[in-house]
């Protein structure tokens, strides 16, 4: 056994525990990202959010690694039950941090339009709605390593909490354009930074679904608990 | 074997015959939830709307049908090379599907807020980018049903004139906000019905890639052609 090639001495379950590591990286990457897209917001800092937008490619080279990796052990292995609904969940949930790399990186992009413009509103909310984007993405990659049905649920009905910081900036952000048409162009980009965390935390709960798909084989309910802004549309809802 | 149970007589080819159909019936909904959100824009039909906004659960449906079906053929069937290259395309297309069907309500849904706005510029353009935006979505489900590697690499390689319409809308609605600011809430909708119909077209181009790396076995290149606006951030970038 000793002189075989090492992916034939593998065992099954180590295929299945580096997959589970790699989505886990993928998970780690995308997190460091959001961070990173949050902290250039708060910090003004275009410098730093040129390097954040520059640094997209390790999570595309990922996801396509998950993925092929994936079909090796679908050909290879031929597994079942609970191990394919596991493969399966992996490529989804990489197509989902490989879209929260992107809506980070598109973040990073406009702070570097707007980073040095004088009024901008609102950066204290979009810290409070990154943190809990941030969290909700950190909880639901440590459910897919523990395992944690719970934990998916979890997350996936607090995606409420997000959806209603995000109606509050929505609101703040049109009124400051309407204070003064100078601000127009920038509370513009910074609707659309808004709407990037908001999505973020959609995919974060998509993960959630298909995390605790994949451990319970149960489907979570179709519709998650939404914020509807009184009267009008919602928002986040749109 | 004529009284054994469908599935059992029913052969592979057929199986992937069936998927092949679900996917191309996913996508022609998804076609028709965009026409139809493109449509009560131009008309600026709230009640139309309003039904286009409620029609989604359909697509929802069959994503998961979709996805279920795919398990089954992994389980049963063992797929190897290009019918295992198919049914993991398959998965993905139906995802990105589920996604534009979400882009098209979302659409409609700000429709049903804007639609009375007496100030509404752009709608000729707004149509423009719909149609290029519809064609390519349908190229590339006719692409996924004749197989054919080269519509898509023209579905992804068109995707450039989508940015580019994306681009001049964005700096139309921008000046229609700063002309007056009762403009503001509407166009700002509209900016985000813009994106929407922009990120229609990303999710075409997604599939483009997935279709010809089903057929060919090879990737569409990293980075596909990109209109940059002069001088700044492209709109549509970020």
């Amino acid at each position: 056994m000793a002189n075989q090639p090492e992916h034939i001495v593998k065992s099954y379950s180590d295929d299945l525990r580096r997959l589970r590591e790699l989505v886990a990286r993928m998970g780690g990457l995308a997190e460091r990202q959001v961070a990173d897209a949050a902290y250039v917001l708060t910090r003004r800092d275009a410098t730093a959010a040129a390097e954040v937008a520059a640094r997209d490619a390790p999570i595309d080279g990922l996801e396509r690694e998950v993925e092929s990796f994936c079909v090796r052990l679908l050909a290879l292995r031929a597994p079942m039950a609970a191990d394919l609904r596991f493969i399966v969940a992996a490529m989804k949930i990489s197509q989902e941090l490989e879209r929260i790399g992107d809506y980070a990186r598109n973040v990073a992009k406009r702070v570097m339009v707007i980073a040095q413009q004088p009024n901008l509103v609102g950066l204290g909310t979009f810290e409070a709605l990154s943190q809990l984007v941030q969290r909700n993405l950190k909880d639901v990659i440590d459910a897919l390593l523990n395992e944690d049905a719970e934990a998916c649920r979890r997350v996936w009905a607090s995606d409420v909490a997000v959806d209603d910081i995000y109606n509050g900036l929505f609101r703040q952000l049109l009124t400051h354009m309407m204070e003064d048409p100078r601000n127009i162009t920038a509370a513009t980009h910074m609707h659309f930074i808004a709407k990037n965390f908001e999505r973020i935390g959609d995919h974060a709960t998509n993960i959630a679904e298909t995390v605790y798909f994949s451990i319970t084989g149960q489907n979570l309910p179709d519709e998650r608990p939404k914020v509807e802004a009184p009267g009008d549309l919602s928002p986040s809802d749109a």
